[in-house]
């Protein structure tokens, strides 16, 4: 996809200083900028930039003043940061366009199929199941029966979602990710008999998944992921678990069964949170935080492995960085009580 | 599916309170039952739900004795719970029921397949497999050249397994998961050359296997799952190692090259081992331990990284968790010390 | 594939003593070796096993001298222990041999394939990607629009990688693993707004990636892996991540975004690096370890969470296993002092 200067301007409502005929077909850095990409300069520590870049445009605060010649073509916008978000946003809206249904697919007769909807190639949509309009399931993508999928939700290719769970709208699921896979029960007292797992998953609204990720579905009625979730890649997620409205869960998150997160939750990279626990809207978990306990106040920040309140775990491993000094410390004040009663 | 309550009893030798001809189409907690959901009442602790319920059925113990009206049929058997249990069972078998060759589907000619097998649409089984009686292969599965699948054995949608690995009967491998990949080994005196894997990995019966786990093969040999082992999602499984039989490892556990696990294991989530280690019979290890050390004695509870006795662990643990007192502890002594010796 | 005694003595270059028409189809361990397979015996101390194993062919040194009846064919060579490795990496070679492009599989008009390639099953290669000469594409792969595959590089079944990435030659991706799928960046402070990922990810040559792996895109530029890179199995690296040549990240590492990692680098598993941090070359980083700041001197070794030195981390983690028996040594030391004060 190729765009000239004067296709930018008129979409960002901006004012061409150079060749307006000018082509681009990528963005960039300003710093790192090359022929044949747009890049932009908002921030004043970027300026000298300006000067050097080879990006062919660049878009600018109408206030910009110029120092120095440019080579590159200006667009002068009211707000050079958010333009180039808009067009960010717009380039990514064009280049992800697709729909069609390819041949080399195979669609279930008693599934149902939206409008506007692309089917890539190799993909299975299984009997009973529902599509939404506007969805796009990339190749290789596996929807089972009686699944239904809410409107301009996208499935990134080799997704798996097994039977009977149920999308929101405006979801994105990345490459690899498991939706409804068994839960981790076994009956010990029984040999280790498998419990069924019946229930299934149901997404929200607005949620994204990222690469990689397991979410079991649950042993009766669902595992919820509400509306505006966010999960990173390789997220663990077990049965039954509730994380509501709008929490965010970085890489390498496990949340055990049964667990209910709060609203607004930010978990850091490689947290664990054991089963059957609540965990407070707006609680904020840092890395590798283990959490063996429920979190009953709201809004609190936690850390360590069993997870503690972060300013005291932090204290407490400055501390631990120093045992070796308080041991000898303690040798000390032995020796010379020691040396005081024997006075 | 639906099902009406007279087929229900039959199918559970029970006795029908109310109308026959109900029909129901899933399961459903007593609490938050629907119309068309059946449930159960066995923990007396849910009766007061029994009256409120809108399930359409609910099985129940035959010497219960309501005190309210019920809207719900009720099927009265001798023991509610085992009787739902069986149902659920049974709910799942008709679910999971498949067979057939999809069209879509590509079975080299010198593969061998089984009776009353199950392949999906765009599943690929290589040269020379061979896959037993009522094995289930999901669409889009890999099952690569010289594998051999026992009978009744399950591999959900997008299951990728590398050549020459043998799974035993009955085993359930979850969406996503790879078994075969090649061991993380490179000769880092030789500029890192990777050293040829040229083994495989071998699952015993019973096995279940989580979704989006990695189950790398052996250098040399076989890395071997024993008997009735069960991995949670996204485990990984090194080169060469061994888990014997009945050894249960929850989510994101990580067991790396070499290393053998006893029987009746059970490690919790995110839980790490390192390389060529002996790990005993009915070890329990808490979440997130990282074990450094073989572990001789069977039996024992494992916490911390690097792991440690843990009722030894949580005593150390709390101390850490006052490690500023106990600073303050130890000031306040050495000032108290200086003032006696300067008396 | 099956070799005799006198095909193999020719390519090591070796003399046989026994039955030179003898055939093996498999290697195996001498300890533990079956008919038909081929062993070697290089330490001393395995010696005995030569004369039990029931492997059909053994290599040996040629100074080898058998004290009791041998019943394997012996090749005698140089060195036993090379010219094994050397026999491995030729089986390896021959057994994964494929070229051809597979009817079943979907190459769009635009795509570019070059010479010997193979194209598995039910693979996708999307519009604009070019595809380098001897690639293997296996099933179930799928390569998005205007990505680029460098001369013998191997995607295993079932990768994933979207549009616009770039791998170099000689690369190894196992099954599972997605590359350029979207980093984890949300304007909070507006709603939790996606931030489009314009971004791509680029590995060096030489660069293997185990399986179920996950490598976000950058958010603008590229996620790069440099030449010689080595990642283990379910690693995340994040968008804008720089790993340098020759670093090696065994399984379930989490890097953040936008950090650096230098050359050379060993971390062992379950490792988190947080974002923004510049990781000096050499670093070695113990198992488990999570760091949160930059690490800026080369070839220093950290452990702990967050992480520290790693010698006075074990020293610490010491006194923290005896944490118990100094607040016992810091209540004495409070008694006695008390005892002397009231004096």
């Amino acid at each position: 996809m190729k765009f000239t200067a004067s296709q930018i301007a008129e979409v960002l409502n901006g004012t061409i200083e150079g060749n307006e005929n000018v082509e681009v077909h990528n963005v960039s850095r300003i710093e790192g900028g090359e022929p044949g990409t747009i890049s932009f300069l908002a921030n004043p520590k970027y300026t000298p930039f300006i000067y050097t870049t080879n990006a062919s445009i660049v878009i600018v605060n109408e206030d910009f003043e110029a120092t120095e010649p440019i080579q590159s073509t200006l667009i002068r916008v009211k707000n050079a940061e958010n333009a180039f978000a808009q067009l960010l946003e717009m380039y990514n809206q064009i280049k992800l366009a697709k729909s069609g249904i390819a041949e080399q697919s195979f669609i279930a007769k008693s599934a149902s199929v939206g409008e506007n909807v692309y089917v890539g190639e190799y993909a299975v949509i299984a009997d009973n199941a529902k599509i939404g309009n506007n969805v796009k399931i990339y190749p290789q993508v596996y929807v089972g029966e009686n699944v239904t999928i809410g409107d301009n939700t996208v499935l990134f290719a080799g997704v798996k979602i097994y039977s009977d769970c149920v999308l929101g709208k405006d979801c994105i699921i990345h490459s690899g990710t498991v939706l409804g896979s068994d839960g981790f029960r076994f009956a010990l007292h029984d040999g280790g008999k498998k419990i069924p797992q019946i229930g299934n998953v149901v997404l929200g609204d607005n949620v994204e998944i990222g690469s990689n990720c397991s979410i079991d579905r649950a042993t009766l009625g669902s595992t919820i992921l509400g509306d505006g979730v966010k999960l990173d890649n390789l997220v663990h997620i077990a049965h039954n678990v509730e994380i509501q409205e709008k929490s965010y869960l970085a890489a390498h998150n496990v949340v055990a069964g049964s667990t209910v997160i709060g609203k607004n939750c930010m978990f850091s990279g490689q947290v664990g949170v054991i089963d059957h626990l609540k965990i407070a809207d707006n609680t904020i978990l840092a890395a590798q935080s283990g959490v063996s306990k429920s979190i009953r106040k709201p809004g609190t920040v936690h850390m360590g492995s069993p997870a503690m309140d972060a300013s005291k775990y932090r204290k407490s491993f400055v501390h631990f960085r120093n045992l070796d000094s308080l041991v000898d410390r303690v040798n000390q004040l032995e020796k010379m009580l020691a040396e005081l009663k024997s006075q």
